[in-house]
């Protein structure tokens, strides 16, 4: 009755990777199905471990390389070849991504995505013809003014000095030279793989959605969002690009979509372009169930995140649906294609110490929550009449 | 399927009624069945609320009176008369409880049992022929020498002098003078349901237990353990009573089973004397599913908890039992009967949070639970043949 069972989470941010997450998980299913087939697919979405995973997946090999970090330090990053040795994948995360800016130094007006151009640079050295650039768990709020910086675009003030690096300088930008740009880039398919909720500008903006969490205060995010505001205009009339403002995907990775997009990169929805190298949905048809599971489980998650793509993908066979989350907020009830879901919790306790303990909670999360399935599974499809039953003999 | 479902929590200690643990188990199962018959039956276990569920359960009646509190103030309190009118219940929690204690308060060598002594001499002056007596969720530690004392007895110290009130003195007693007991007493059967894993003296005697929980400094558990051993033996000598020190419930309500087994009162496991009341067998048999609930659910659970008890029972009859508790500890999986069970913090939260929003997320919880007991109970009985599954129609 459960004999195949798919785990296909995200990571869990700040604690757990995809495949850490995957593997807490099949252990707390093997505790209450020790015979199950389990059929492991930590879930990549653009931001940390991309690269990696789908270097794995598809039989290609990860370049490493130094190159410039979201603080100005030089970090040991990567890029993916993947098997078809044809496409590179470049993940912002492993160079510009929040986890490498220190705490005491978040400052979002001062990241920058210098190292994403970096990167690109060196995948058009290996002479592949498609880049796709994967967005999320990003540390900066440049725009991507970095990473055109790096590809050598110049980036000019009123008096024609270049700017330095940052988004917080953007309010400046008086235009942007492209003369300088390598011409490689007109030669390469150039993807990025977005949250095509995330825009760059207005209401909606990636500055007022995403900068506190960044580290950004009230007044910082109005000077992102100013800045963000003059990067799109300057970059429409300077390099061209349509509604490079609220299109799809502007705002992923603090902005970068809409930088790359002006170089006339896609923006395409996340999944559809890296769940393929997956072969996701045929191994979701044959789950008895599936197991999908991130971080948190809100309002948020309708919107182009793990647990929900899942869902309905699943759904499309029929598959039922559990999501574990280690913060359930408002909203997760509301969630189309999950028919349970459970947080992690096992007692009152402080996010530090969830975060530090969260393969084991979610180990024993997944266990408690594959007994109440089990509980139900073996109910009577019919209740018994009353008068029918019977003790068991047992005292 | 799911047609009957029984509700049978324990309250939760500091928060939650049984009865408001019960009403909200109720909510969340309704939000997912809202058809199902549902059978609320809120757990006594000898501590807050017994007086008044027995009283309702039966057709009787609750007598309001002021007496003396754990610390020495008067305070307003009750006690129960049965339907059957020839049985009276007190429940020492109802004045001398910990609720009762104030926390800036919380000397347990200090507090007394004084009011229980009360509370059995105006049942008394009832004439009814039998009183219970609920031990559990207690702000004393004094062996019951304050009810002994509130009944006539006199506890003397090596001069002569009466002792002051407080378990902290009983190092300090000499001797008791039985003269001056309520001499109604003999005629009465008097009845103490107690958790018989509660034990007066020794290595898991109440003060080295429970004293820490009560305020407890180690030092004062030391000065408590010692005082409770010096009355198991002054008790035996000038009352009687058999194994004072170690039988089972001498040690409930921080020692008060002692004190009135040396007046003849009969210690029993209180779920033998208090669910018979509520008729609860019969309820359970006709269950589809049991839903139960307590605050914690560790190792202590085995040993005399609500849960533990509720899904004995059930497994007489073969019924499932779910589990919801505020606290997963360790041992959780261990207790008896528990096919399925769930803590409820659906987030990183403290404590105190946790306790003020405790019904809310009970039925959160409970609402989860339902949902993964539904999903197990829809999955096809066997699994389908790989080939054979097709992908619905819906896209």
């Amino acid at each position: 009755m459960l004999t195949r069972v798919v785990v296909a989470p995200s990571g869990f941010k700040e604690s757990l990777s995809a495949q850490a997450a995957a593997d807490a998980i099949a252990d707390g299913v093997r505790r209450v199905l020790p015979d199950a087939e389990l059929d492991l697919i930590p879930l990549v979405d653009g931001g940390e471990g991309t690269a990696a995973s789908l270097a794995a997946a598809t039989g290609g090999r990860l370049v490493a390389l130094p190159a410039t970090g979201p603080v100005g330090e030089t970090v040991g990053t990567h890029f993916a070849l993947l098997g078809s040795r044809d496409t590179a994948v470049v993940e912002m995360a492993a160079v510009a991504g929040l986890s490498l800016v220190p705490r005491a130094l978040r400052d979002p007006g001062a990241t920058t995505t210098y190292g994403v151009g970096e990167l690109i640079r060196a995948a058009l050295d290996t002479g592949v013809r498609r880049i796709l650039v994967g967005c999320g768990d990003s540390g900066t709020s440049d725009g991507g003014a970095g990473a055109l910086q790096a590809l050598g675009a110049r980036l000019l003030d009123a008096v024609g000095f270049e700017l330095p690096r940052g988004g917080r300088e953007l309010t400046r930008l008086a235009r942007l030279d492209p003369a300088g740009l390598d011409p490689r880039l007109r030669d390469v398919e150039l993807l990025v793989a977005c949250n095509p909720y995330n825009v760059l500008c207005g209401e909606r903006g990636v500055a007022r959605v995403f900068g506190p969490q960044k580290g950004a205060t009230p007044a910082q995010v109005e000077e992102l969002s100013a800045g963000l505001e003059n990067w799109a205009d300057v970059l429409t009339r300077d390099l061209g690009g349509t509604d490079l403002r609220q299109g799809p995907g502007t705002g992923a990775s603090g902005g970068l979509g809409a930088g790359l997009a002006a170089l006339g990169g896609r923006l395409l929805p996340r999944f559809d372009v890296l769940l393929d190298h997956l072969d996701l949905d045929a191994r979701l048809a044959r789950a008895d169930l599936v197991v999908t599971a991130e971080g948190a489980l809100d309002h948020q998650t309708p919107k182009g995140k793990v647990p929900a793509e899942v869902a309905r993908r699943a759904k499309l066979y029929g598959r039922p649906v559990l999501v574990l989350a280690g913060t359930l907020g408002e909203g997760a009830h509301d969630v189309p294609g999950v028919d349970a879901f459970s947080g992690i919790l096992p007692a009152p306790m402080a996010l530090a110490e969830a975060l530090v303990r969260a393969s084991e909670l979610l180990t024993d999360a997944t266990e408690r929550a594959l007994r109440m399935i089990l509980l139900g599974a073996r109910l009577p499809a019919h209740a018994e009449v009353s008068g029918t039953q019977r003790p068991s003999s047992v005292r």
